[in-house]
């Protein structure tokens, strides 16, 4: 365990609502719940590894709110971070796929406690005391105005504070319906500012507003164009059925990069597997910082155990 | 079963999620998920009874909507008069009472499909061709302005139609917080219109702004006040313990009135007791007009059954 | 534990499919299913109370079949006399009663493995071999004119060996449809060749084709008509509100009788009631069979624990 | 939506009684229950596409009927033509299969409301007036005399009418046991009758009572025996493992034929397979009746889905 | 919520396995499955209050103990205390009464990770550092030589730092099984160190080796033996009917005393009852020290809710 | 089915307690549970397949030995010769595997009512009247000094009386931690008495104190060194990915040998493969004494539906 400040996570904690097993929505008289949200997920892994970590959030003050207390405190998650506001907990339904089936989602987030915060919704400087890392995704952005320029303010004060930043691009079309254009703009000063971006060649020429180039030149690109960044952190999936997937890691620095070998595997669910990578590269860097394949590896390994 | 034309009830159709008995909200991993909704339930209860019964409201045009529009088929109902939209569907979140805690409501229904309605959203004339009533309530009402409006305008069409409408006050000060003010004026229009009015004499104060006065007083307000009025009916609640009750319903006409006997009872669950009492006394009345010791009787006895 | 032989128990077994708490049937996607049976009820009770009890009766040759065993042999049941045959398990679906809601049945039972049993189907003396009594109920002869000859087979071969007979009345309006003038006769030589009766002046009416008369008249009649009776024994119900029953034991031989306090209790399910009160009298009776105050109070205990 | 009448679908409606995954039958205190029926399959199936679907049907008079019609119009299919008489519901317990371990049926379904049907059970020309089409199987015939002579007036009604007849062979020994020599002769007039047969070389061998051919010469019997015949449809399957198949679609016309690529997926449950292909092909037949090839992929989709 | 230390409670945390509603242990595949222990429900209660708490245990060093760090985390407990070693989780299996018939328990806690703990198995001044009070139960007393010294060892630390103590009697037989005669000397010099004392005259009678006096008489023999005692707390049961209890808290100081009113209530679960009123008596007592009333009411608040 | 005496198996009766599918222990409220122990399942497996099979062990005198006592009986095994005394049932809790994560086990087995016996506990002679044969297996020995002698004393026993005995090795490291040394010694008296070992060439390795050695040579090994020794069983498994095995199974006599083709399958639970392999060969040789193709094939045939 290292003796580091907490890594801060920043981002929207969600309700999930998931039809069981086999059936579709609202077939049978309950569903299964579980907390979700990107960022939430890095923090919880992180402290289950024995990682310091802090998660900052703004939740509704009712018992939905306090029920994502107690889950992100069961875990050892710093709650300290989280603010209560007027508004509803975002929620989302899930049908799991089956067989040929994919799983569909539905949203169901507008008007959250969490959408509505802006720039002025928390106050970073004691949010990031001693904090080792600052933690977001390009999901919050995705929220919105409010929560766009929230990020850029929380970004903002670790620069200032001279706190490393960690970006997951996390793109996901259907957070950005009828906002498209405004993604390269909102996204980018985050990803300026990280030195780990979380992300792969399409990522990238999102970011940069290029078309997709090959992962060499994507990285190389992303490397000229963000000079703060250090890292490039993305795995790379084949699916070999439905319920089987491949999946290998990779690293890139400016010095080099290390490739893990590609795993076959059962998928039993797909949800969260990105979040553990990035909490798996995270953990391993804070203790070996040069050590690209460990992280790889790492990163990996957490990864597939999510899926 | 009778052969004369359908009940059209007209309200929003909402799911709870519900905690599994004895645990708090979100301490298990699952919720259990029924539809609600107060007109609804009436529908549903009438065509369960063998009376023709068709539920107009709007849902969001997703799989939540659709399961909802399954939910009425199921008993029977005739969805032909339910419309698609954006939007969401309107939850509320429900941890049941258990000994003396009593039971705790989160609602979670801002932006939903039926909250966006407005005067325009229902073509009525087709909807309620051929209705042997229309049926409403309050709440609608208390959803906002443009739910008010439609409303009034599917009022306005029965009343044009010769089509009686039944209204049930359904007052709940949590849906009307912040615009209790408005409520006399939006209800009176209703109420004025009804030849059924379910409510007490708290209901009935009020639509008058008047301070609440004894029964018989009262109901002789609201006749007084309301020249198409021709039935009260309400029931009397005594509760002898948490789970244990007595109810007695009572019909007011312009001619006499009936009153139950009062039953003693252990509550199982208490949602939806008033709706099936409206719904009773509606199956009741449509099969024997001047009867309303029979009414009271057959609304009593299904609102029981439904605690 | 006594040394004496087994209590023989004969009739059929059942499978219940019970509507989960709250629901009305088939509208969940589950349904709870448990074996049942009055007479072997008994047989389970006794040999959990640690008395050889085998259990005669006929199942279908399949699955279903093969899981009745192994609930009989789970709670220690010889059922070396448990017979194979084409046919179907007899069922019944219920769904519980709810505050006022009664409890309702449908039956399922026509074309069962059992019901197509006649005189010849099982032979009696090897089952009986070493009995210390044979058990068996009026449920029997309400499944036909098979059934009811198998009954009487069993108790013509119990008296033959000398082998006491009781004899549960378990008159159930509903299983005699269509056929109520021939209970009577069917059942009254199960009756006479009983040295125990469990019954009440109902019972005794009904066997007798008199009217009710009060409680000791009944059983002084029982006694003058059927001379190898010694004990009757039954208990009286209080209904003091669909969740609250009070209910005493008595039991009446040639020479007096004993009476317990009527105990109240809140009920839990009602099922098996007059089974467990059978099974404690028969223990009780086995171990002390002079001491009817003990045999009573032991039956009530039991029964009252399975409600 | 296509504007055409209801598909009318002529079958037992059965209640399938599962044992939970991983259980054998009653080892646990439940099992899952879901409503099945081969024809009622394609009637909901129809339904959930948006094509209007009628089921014809005779269900018992009890909680258990009620259920199944509640069933049916969840999902949108008209019950009008479902009659109610005395009997029981048909049923099956089914335990699932597991890694190399078959699934295994114990049928219970003799004496149910719907085997005591005969030719005067329905008055067909009012149930099939404005229909599109006709749809029934061979299960029909198998349950004995009463439904095959029901089954042969439904045909008879449909072509007196004009009205096309689908007809799914359905063939499953274990209906037929002891009456496999009835089976040709039953199901010829049927086949004879339609102008869709689902159905594959094996059913066609049965049905003309001929040795099982290759597809090709089969399907040109089949030609040649029915002259009302259109179109063959069937799926061929490829076991690659308990839980892996490889399945492909063809449709074979007078003029020509079509076959979709073999698709290999992970079979979650069999049952229902052979219904959505039907259902799929119907509905793509009834937008475009001369296109073969959507045809066979719409129904290759549907039945995958169900797996 | 107060600015004051944290509430520091000492006990072991134990994990109870309960049978499902309506069965007997191991009669079904699954077992409800709980964290319990009384000094951690107090610790819960409080940190729920919004009153920092600090639960100091010993666990094993194995998934179960990281679960139980986990379920006090879940719910805001401090940690920091507890420790890990070899041994195992301490265990109880729970059948809950139903009707007449009482619950049972068979404990399973032999060689706990806890029971194995000694006088210097924990470093008290650091875990009391800044505490406000130590709070702990005559349980941990019973479990062995060894707790029952690591006991005293946080008594008198606490004395020596002064933080004032409470002690709650908890006495329960099937605890001291073979040690009853050991119970008086070693809770006495505990409840010696404490300010508050949970209990009533048979707790008292029991510390100080005297028969059971009247409340009155009982609490002043409290306060004349131990100096440092300023509140005894205790409730007064009345058990109406297995389902109903009638339940008044009262509170003594040397000075006066407070009483509530009895409040009669249905029962749902008795487990925690006790703990719960500890828990609000302390919380009330912390935030308004000499108001008896207060704190007399919010324990027995408290306590029914936990009923 | 044979006429053959019962076949007696000696060893621990286990409760599991699993998480649910996709939880980690103690995620959720509650576990699945279980009664296991190697020799027991054989023991069961053998009654179900009609071969009398008596369990001979030491249960807790509480409703949880009561239980286990009900799980043998309800699958026909003999309980005659099971056991009570103080002490606990042994446990283990296990969290399944899930794609790539291995399973986990938790055992919390000390101080069992089992692991207290010693040579003396169990009256041999009678408890192995008219026994066809014997069943152990090693795991009895490594639960300590008691059990070992217990073993041997059966084995004794045994081969006083006549009564062939098979072996289990049925080794497992975390049984034996920090007693390894001893096993060669425990372990090779019970292989010599017996005539059935069931093992591979790590066993063999492991009771002769060799390194291991190919099969043939193993096997030769122990037919030299056990000269009672009639024939070793055992399967080889190639694992083929986490859900996917090859199994086959080989038998070798002092004659020959008989080995099955390899059969892939999926996993969905390995758990008592090995004891399901144990019973099928032990069936099959009391059915089919010289026939060693069959005793393997119905050895692997039960072991593939095991898993
Ligand atoms: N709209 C959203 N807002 C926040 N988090 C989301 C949203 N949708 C999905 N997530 C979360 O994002 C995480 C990652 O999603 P996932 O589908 O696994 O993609 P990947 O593994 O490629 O990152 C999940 O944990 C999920 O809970
Ligand atoms: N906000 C709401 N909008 C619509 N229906 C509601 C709302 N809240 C509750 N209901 C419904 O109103 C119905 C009646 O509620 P209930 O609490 O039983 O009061 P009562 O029985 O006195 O009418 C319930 O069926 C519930 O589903
Ligand atoms: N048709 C039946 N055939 C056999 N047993 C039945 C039948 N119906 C009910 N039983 C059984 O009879 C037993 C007694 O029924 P119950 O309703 O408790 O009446 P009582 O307690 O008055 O005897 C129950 O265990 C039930 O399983
Ligand atoms: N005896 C039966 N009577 C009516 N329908 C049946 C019967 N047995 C099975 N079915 C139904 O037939 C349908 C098709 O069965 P299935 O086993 O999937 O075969 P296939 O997919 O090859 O047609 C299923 O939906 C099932 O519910
Ligand atoms: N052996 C034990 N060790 C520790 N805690 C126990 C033990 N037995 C019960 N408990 C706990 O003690 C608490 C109080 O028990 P309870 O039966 O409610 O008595 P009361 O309410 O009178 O204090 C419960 O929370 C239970 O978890
Ligand atoms: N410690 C133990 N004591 C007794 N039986 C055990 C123990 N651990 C596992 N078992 C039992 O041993 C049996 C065999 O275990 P398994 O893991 O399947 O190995 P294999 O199949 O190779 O023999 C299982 O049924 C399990 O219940």
């Amino acid at each position: 365990m290292t003796t580091t400040g907490p890594v801060v996570c920043f981002g929207e904690l969600l309700l999930r609502l998931t039809a069981p097993a086999g059936s579709m929505l609202l077939q049978d008289s309950y569903v299964n719940a579980h907390f979700a949200g990107a960022e939430a997920n890095v923090a919880i892994a992180l402290a289950r590894l024995g990682h310091p970590a802090r998660h900052v959030t703004r939740l509704p003050a009712n018992p939905l709110g306090d029920a994502a207390i107690q889950h992100l405190r069961r875990y050892g998650v710093d709650t300290t971070g989280c603010r209560f506001a007027d508004g509803r907990l975002g929620l989302y339904f899930l049908t799991p796929g089956a067989s040929l089936r994919a799983a569909h989602i539905v949203y169901d987030r507008a008007g959250s406690a969490f959408a509505g915060i802006d720039a002025d919704s928390f106050s970073w400087p004691p949010l990031l005391a001693g904090a080792s890392r600052l933690h977001l995704s390009g999901i919050t952005a995705a929220l919105g105005a409010g929560p766009a320029a929230a990020a850029s303010a929380a970004v903002a004060a670790a620069r200032n504070a001279g706190i490393p930043v960690a970006f997951d691009g996390n793109y996901r079309a259907s957070l950005w319906t009828g906002r498209e254009h405004l993604a390269p703009a909102l996204l980018r000063p985050l990803a300026a500012a990280a030195d780990i971006l979380f992300g792969d060649a399409r990522d990238i020429a999102l970011l940069l507003e290029t078309a997709v180039a090959d992962h060499d030149r994507a990285v190389a690109a992303a490397f000229a164009a963000f000079p703060n960044l250090a890292v490039v952190a993305g795995t790379r999936r084949t699916v070999l059925g439905s319920d089987r997937h491949r999946l290998s890691a990779r690293l890139d620095s400016r010095a080099g990069h290390a490739e893990t070998a590609a795993v076959e595997f059962p998928v039993v669910e797909r949800i969260g597997g990105g979040d553990a990578f990035a909490a798996g590269v995270l953990h391993a860097l804070a203790e070996r910082p040069a050590d690209l394949a460990h992280a790889a590896e790492t990163g990996l390994a957490l990864s597939i155990l999510k899926h």
